[in-house]
């Protein structure tokens, strides 16, 4: 896999950046962040299956799903999009309901590259160093980047 | 006036922290923040008058508000509501549109103290350090304070 997941968490500030190249354009890394069928197939770890419980991706609108493991245990999370720009951009909040009031900001851009591939970049950030650093202790990071590798996944059986 | 606005701005970190106390309970200053008439009377400096345009301050509701000023010049700003927990807490973005896609996150902690008096305190994170420099050099910081003077004095009038 060449187009890694690249997370920056500096050291002393609330935020955290990401970043991640796909071998598809913009356009469709950004669908599979606003179809809500799509995204439940892909966000999140392997071990966890999605239910999209409201998605509205347009500016103003809200969203919530809800992760289970085979344990049962099951993990909400729900937010509002201040932004949405189709193809190009997603502002939206996000909340780990177990961790309430500790809501982050998200700011995500895509951008095409040549040769029908995009980049996909972003900031997040937290209320506290302390809060974005408890979200990357929970192995956040990892579930990032398995949730991304599945959405190319996804892109590449589209479209073979 | 005693019950000042405190703002810390923080070198080399994204967000402001502000707090002020008030005369008044907790649910008075809160529901100054989510009854829009009320509202328009305070937010922003004397010489702009308010006309709110969408107000919605419940969890996933949206705002927005046009401040005019006696030139005609106008600044429209708007978020999204994450929650809204009654005389306690307001978690929402906001974007002053003539600087697009520089939204901040809000965080509005209302507490009583003793003796009919409350505290106001929050946090602002910005998408960067110069996003918030730059929204503290356009004379923010007097605004915010002159607003909420005119909030306790919203207040002093309504109770006399």
């Amino acid at each position: 896999m060449t187009n890694a997941l690249e997370v920056t968490a500096p050291d002393g500030v609330p935020y955290l950046d990401a970043a991640r190249e796909f071998d598809y354009p913009a356009r469709q890394v950004f669908r599979a962040h606003v179809d809500p069928e799509v995204y439940a197939e892909w966000i999140g770890p392997d071990r966890l299956t999605t239910r999209v419980d409201g998605f509205e991706p347009v500016s103003g609108g809200s969203y919530r799903f809800v992760q289970t493991d085979d344990d049962g245990g099951e993990f909400a999370f729900r937010g509002v999009f201040h932004t949405v720009r189709p193809d190009e951009f997603i502002l939206q909040t996000f909340e780990y309901e177990g961790y309430p009031d500790h809501a982050s900001l998200e700011y995500l851009h895509f951008e095409d590259l040549p040769g029908g591939r995009s980049r996909m970049h972003g900031r997040s950030l937290y209320p506290s160093v302390e809060t974005r650093d408890n979200f990357l202790s929970s192995g956040m990071e990892a579930g990032m980047a398995a949730g991304l590798d599945k959405l190319e996944q996804l892109l590449a059986f589209a479209t073979a």
